[in-house]
């Protein structure tokens, strides 16, 4: 399945959360490296400890980077918690883990923002320091606070995800400051590069992970207005998602967890792919669907699936084509 | 030598920098614990990667805290470098070492001074929490600066403490803000009790360590006006300091590296304690000097130091009250 050149060195952009989307976001970035811009969900940035915290960019950052935990899934790898633990003997909040080797991250992103270093001005230059070569883009330079409205009230992200472990009922999502946000002009040009060939929605949680991007008005428009396919994955398996809250949430918002709901989620959406398991749903979805296996366990499965996007979206395109020429 | 209730409870205060002067404090902790207030020099304290540095401080409150690395002479015992690492991976300044059980403290003091907690609430919180018997007190709340004026031009501390590793020759130190620098009530408060028994100064670097702590106008003034002893321990053994470069500041400022300069540089002196390895300078002192062993290499010469200064102290108060009476 040698469909890396499907697009022959045309960009292509991915819209990634954390985890599940930095899995597909690896396999796409070892496929076609520099072609790829990653936009990546800040909803959940927040100031801890008086340090400024990106937890979906440095996902991506330490596992395209190659300094990632694989087993444990976030954080980085060899890490150590001594810093964690001389922070609870002095009273300090240990509630949300910040790894030693983890925090110079945090210290350095910290100090550059306040000394007028834009996010994304940092978070390129920092996956350049650690050889990245796709493009990593913070999808706005403006904080955008993701707030879970719970029956237990409204919680800050990273209460509800870390603190509480996603246990309140959700009963809606609320992108605080996404209204006065502004797309960069870095994502802007990628989402509207005249020879975009693919953008990919990695599996990353709808609800929590990519709607914060789209709430951002401008990158919204610019994804309506793309004329490259636009795919996604299903983060579902059978109904689950294989890490995070996303079947739970789903439910609490009286959706149907399946992959038919995924694809009505994304109305700008060409195609999804979706999980042998759920093989039988691609009838229902009133869209192109290409049936994989998702469920990305070995860094194999993260390049053949990213293959299998780029190779869906290189279809789709040609269909497209078709259509427009018909 | 059970000289420890010489004063019965009567308060005693020490002035103390980093290392040495730590030691000698530790020793006094031990004896008379409550009843000793420790004002500390902050002229070392510094912003280093957005984070409030108190060297000295620290160095006291990990010592007396029992938390200090002895062997290393600075820092926290069992202390890693994951952080420092890390962060020179990803290109941040390494000069200045942070580990990793350390960061906690300047990450929390940095929130808590942020938060508009003072640095005095913050130093005596912590002291207290690490079941440290003693007060500690930071010589002021504001910023003094101690800069090293050099040969190769003016230096802040750490630059040229850490840095440059006391290369350059120095001409003359500078304390930044001392002159607008107003003394805690808690530290005037301290020097005016009633009952002080004593002061004691510590084998600090008098010109690095303790003269920050004189350059506060009030603090000097409250001094002045001590009518308890104010004994002095050396940091000389033989014209030199057992650690950090006493002696070669001494020859760069053009003062004999002897315990007779040591003497003179405390004009509110009552008296001054030297090593053995200097008995012969005691008479060349205009003051009184009780000769000891100054070198604290075991936690019992810590113990017996500490003893002796409290003894030496009681010896100068029983005089004084002679010379009062007569």
């Amino acid at each position: 399945m040698s469909t890396a050149s499907a697009f022959k060195g045309k960009p292509v952009v991915a819209l990634c959360g954390g985890v599940g989307g930095a899995k597909l976001a690896l396999g796409l970035n070892r496929l076609i490296g520099a072609d790829l811009t990653i936009i990546v969900n800040t909803g959940d940035d927040f100031e801890h400890l008086g340090l400024h915290v990106s937890p979906d960019i440095d996902t991506v950052v330490y596992t395209l980077g190659g300094l990632s935990d694989v087993e444990r899934g976030w954080g980085r790898a060899d890490e150590t918690w001594n810093f964690m633990a001389s922070l609870g003997d002095l009273g300090g909040e240990t509630w949300f883990r910040l790894g030693d080797r983890d925090l110079a991250m945090h210290v350095e992103r910290t100090q550059a923002l306040r000394g007028g270093t834009t996010l994304t001005e940092f978070t390129t230059a920092m996956a350049r320091r650690l050889g990245i070569a796709a493009t990593l883009l913070p999808m706005s330079d403006d904080r955008v606070e993701t707030m879970v409205m719970t029956a237990d009230g409204p919680l800050p992200f990273q209460r509800y995800f870390v603190g509480l472990q996603c246990a309140p009922v959700v009963q809606r999502l609320e992108f605080k400051g996404a209204e006065r946000a502004v797309a960069t002009q870095q994502v802007l040009s990628a989402l509207r590069h005249p020879d975009l060939a693919a953008v990919i929605i990695c599996p990353s949680n709808p609800y929590l992970s990519v709607d914060p991007i789209l709430a951002v008005a401008d990158i919204r428009k610019a994804l309506d207005a793309v004329k490259a396919p636009i795919v996604a994955v299903s983060p579902l398996i059978g109904g689950q998602a294989v890490k995070g809250p996303t079947a739970k949430i789903m439910a609490e918002l009286g959706l149907p967890a399946d992959s038919v709901t995924i694809a009505r989620h994304y109305p700008f959406l060409s195609g999804l792919i979706i999980d042998e398991t759920d093989r039988e749903e691609a009838d229902k979805i009133e869209m192109p669907v290409h049936v994989a296996s998702t469920w990305m366990r070995s860094f194999e499965d993260r390049d053949r699936l990213a293959a299998e996007c780029l190779k869906f979206a290189a279809q789709l395109s040609i269909v497209r084509k078709g259509e427009s020429a018909a």
